[in-house]
């Protein structure tokens, strides 16, 4: 198989690389090709997502991605800034389901902001759709009739995008604890409604599973008030990315939390849920779990070879419960010597 | 001056009947007259939101609202349904400016899923948008050329209703801390990319403030990392509603949060944030905090009474700060016992 492997920009690199050395040492028949992606890629051939790099990708059985994001891109002109090459990535590969682990790692009871009896209990997939919504929709400037600027986005979905995404919902809560939890805001929002109404259809596939649904302002609040209420949430794009930054926080260490971006095939991307950090970038501090655990679910949902992904998830798990820290968890460890601290652990 | 009231549905007259209490003690001129809304009014006439409510809370100078939500009307069609007397009322009234203040209460450090010392920090004011956005944008269902079925909402602002807001915004920045804090999402919405260049044009007439600017999945993140970092967010409707319910529970006890509706000319609807609870109505259980402090924000921002505002915040803080605790805050007080703890305090 082959993994394209697009570092992009900040710690994106290092991190990627430490993934990549516990992808080695596993003894897997793969091959990998380098591709520029985000700023990198503006830097040295004009835009955030080359048609080279596309191309890489389309070809590719997955891809590995870093981070993007380079404050001297800030100023550029939307469609030149490096987040566009995630979006752009998204939806030309078709990647509709993002599927987004937040959990508390034993032995990291400590870093998070909730008290540590509630964040124990974290365990939880959100899964957010990815290629439609507000994010996709109709968008632009115009004037209004009085004369004023107007912005404006569509928010939208149709069923066969919604159904999609609700099946993998449920295949999800069949592996899990057999609940599934639908956000919305469908006391407001027509989409939502529909939403909610195709999601209500398409349970009557899976009987088997406990369908629920709340508002998403009310999930915002019990995500603080007791996470571990959570297990299987599928919700919107918008609603998703909010949720799910919130979700990763109360579990404490961004640095820790793996996703995946997948097309329904099989094809998907992986990447760490942290950013670019540019502020460390260079420097060694990173903590390379969030990438070295991409890396496992891509070997789980890309490349069927969940015993490999077994392996990983568990070194990373005891590298953490031996004491294994990164700075962003309080420790002293190089990004490299965390890598070796899991890579111990691989046996 | 007229107080229209409000109680609405489950626990809204409870709590609405003790800040009456506390009004009528302070000795002002004040006349009310009561309307029905929500579930009640649609048990009573057919309607969540009757013409002769409307009337009275366009003749009012200001309404106290207690909450709506029943349970029996959950399968009603959305126009029936309790939230569409909300929605109705902010509308027809013309009331774009939600104040959302979070604040941790001395005394209820323990209330927060937050670790004590983080909570404790906790002192913000939420300013929501509150008759624009996807909430109000052309919405509906229809069929694609697939022959989908489709929901659509539109997301959009105007330069006009974006201004007005950010100077509501910079002007309780200035009765605060100096420091306003835009949240938007302007990397992926071109309704983000107008409000943010607006709210960078209106910050010219306020060069005492300072400005900055964080996108909403950040914003949420940074809610639970550290809460304390906030001091006056200036938002749109939907993100307005997803993170003042994140930041009310960060704050620990929605029973204590007040918020206001403004028209900007002085006329408000004072509401408590929590909802209408229906598993205790009528028990005597509710905490009657946040419909008082909602009514001393009525003092204040409609009544031009700060004095008997500060009177009442102060009693409110007093009688938590002695103990006073009903069941949600894990004391044994009834309504009316709350309400009499707040009275002793007022002197
Ligand atoms: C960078 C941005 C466009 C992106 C999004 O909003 O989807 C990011 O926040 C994410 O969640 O992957
Ligand atoms: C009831 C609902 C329509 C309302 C909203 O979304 O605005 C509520 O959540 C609120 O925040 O007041």
């Amino acid at each position: 198989p082959l993994i394209a492997i697009l570092a992009g920009d900040g710690i994106g690199p290092e991190v990627t690389a430490e993934a990549r050395r516990v992808l080695d040492t596993l003894g897997l028949d793969l091959g990998y090709e380098e591709g520029l992606v985000g700023g990198a890629a503006y830097k040295a051939v004009g835009h955030p997502l080359p048609p080279e790099t596309l191309d890489l990708a389309r070809r590719a059985d997955a891809v590995l991605f870093g981070a993007v994001g380079d404050p001297d891109c800030d100023a550029l002109e939307r469609q030149f800034r490096p987040e566009q090459a995630i979006l752009g990535l998204r939806k030309e590969l078709g990647l509709f389901a993002n599927l987004r682990p937040a959990k508390l790692f034993a032995g990291l009871e400590d870093a998070s902001a909730l008290r540590p009896e509630i964040a124990r209990e974290i365990d939880m997939v959100i899964i957010r759709e990815l290629t439609g919504d507000v994010y996709f929709g109709a968008k632009g400037f115009r004037t209004t009739a009085d004369g004023l600027r107007e912005g404006h986005d569509e928010m939208r979905y149709d069923e066969r995008e919604i159904a999609r995404i609700a099946r993998v919902g449920f295949e999800t809560a069949r592996t899990r604890k057999g609940k599934l939890l639908s956000v919305d805001k469908a006391n407001v929002l027509e989409t939502s409604q529909l939403w909610r109404d195709v999601v209500i259809e398409v349970s009557a596939d899976y009987p088997d599973v406990a369908l629920s649904h709340m508002y998403v302002d009310n999930a915002a609040m019990q995500m603080v008030r007791n996470p571990g209420q959570f297990d299987v949430i599928v919700t919107g794009n918008l609603f998703g990315d909010i949720l799910s930054d919130e979700a990763s926080m109360c579990a404490g260490s961004i640095g820790m939390l793996p996703s995946a971006a997948l097309d329904g095939t099989g094809r998907g991307m992986y990447e760490p849920i942290h950013g670019s950090a540019p502020d460390i970038a260079g420097q060694g501090k990173a903590n390379p779990c969030a990438a070295i655990l991409s890396a496992a679910m891509m070997l789980r949902h890309s490349l069927d070879l969940p015993d490999a992904a077994d392996r990983i998830e568990a070194a990373v798990a005891e590298a953490i419960l031996g004491g294994a820290r990164t700075p962003d968890l309080g420790g002293t460890l190089s990004t490299r010597a965390m890598g070796d601290a899991v890579l111990a652990h691989l046996g």
